[in-house]
């Protein structure tokens, strides 16, 4: 048999790994892109390639960033005093898109799952404790999904808090029940955000 | 607000174009390959810029090629007096996989439809009459999806190869009603690929 050829195959084979995509639509995609080798292949390569050199993970907060700290961490203007823990990136960025956080972030990158192996640790959640009381944050919002995943690690972190004397709350109940931050409209995130409450 | 950095955004941009993919997904998509640099992201640039500069379509059959023709249009052992007509690169990878078809393709890159403006010229059905002609090909089998578009594309087909003295033929009905030739089994392809008939 003739297979796609080993430069597709290995391109098929690494698109597979992405989120969202199995192995039958990352086979598309690659065919997508060959079909459309200047208007997308080649300028995909090259952003990729910037990303890899330029962007990372800050050391801080979790959120990407072009240089160890991000543009959230090294905005003077942020108040330091209040820091918001989200599951991932894309919630972060679901709250920058609101508009009404002037705060700063705790990125877990997930949450706790016993089975996948995810402990507070992966999840630097005792560094997030040594975060508030090193930098005097008064206020931690957990900004988690309503899910039973987020309800859990929301329980673990503010555990972890307890003793350093900040104040831990939670969004309003707008976020709906088994909802995901990263779903939800401007209007929703900053409703639960200023109704938000002791946790 | 700070957004996720122009790098970011443009990688974002860009993923959101390829098929199976929003723009949720598609910022799902960017942040795994930015959590995982060396064993992702890097090796997806590279394996795209390979495949910008190395792979394009067949010039004769429009499958996949690292050179000006094919795999199989290149391969003597291949019968060229039969020609499989399939609509998508993908559909022929399924028919290699079942290993049981010896001839050549024509891949048209779609189906007829009006209403986007795909006509026979577009998806080279001229010139797979004309190859038909040229190359004494004795047998076209038509190997389109049963859907009401793959139908309507392979009876305008066998109209444009009236005439070449080619016997033109369809897959078996073992191909289920509405189902797409991408997604069955081998064992349903080779059964309907050895009970063809004529069309
Ligand atoms: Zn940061
Ligand atoms: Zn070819």
């Amino acid at each position: 048999m003739t297979g796609p050829g080993s430069e597709i195959e290995r391109l098929i084979e690494l698109m597979a790994k992405l989120p969202g995509l199995g192995p039958r639509s990352a086979r598309r995609a690659a065919l997508a892109l060959v079909k459309r080798r200047e208007r997308l292949l080649l300028p995909l390569a090259q952003a990729m390639a910037e990303v890899a050199e330029r962007v990372a993970l800050c050391e801080v907060c979790g959120h990407v960033a072009t240089g160890p700290r991000c543009g959230i961490c090294t905005d003077a203007r942020r108040d330091a005093t209040r820091l918001c823990v989200v599951e991932d990136v894309a919630d972060l960025w679901a709250l920058e898109r609101a508009g009404v956080f002037k705060g700063r972030y705790h990125v877990l990158g997930g949450t706790l799952s016993a089975l996948d192996g995810v402990t507070p640790e992966s999840l630097r959640i005792p560094e997030l404790a040594a975060r508030v009381r090193a930098e005097g944050v008064v206020e931690v919002i957990l900004a988690v999904g309503a899910t039973m995943d987020g309800q859990t690690t929301a329980h673990v972190v503010a555990d972890y808090l307890e003793g350093t004397g900040a104040e831990v709350t939670s969004l309003a109940k707008g976020v709906p029940v088994g909802g995901e931050l990263d779903y939800l409209d401007d209007g929703t995130i900053s409703a639960a955000l200023s109704a938000r409450k002791a946790f």
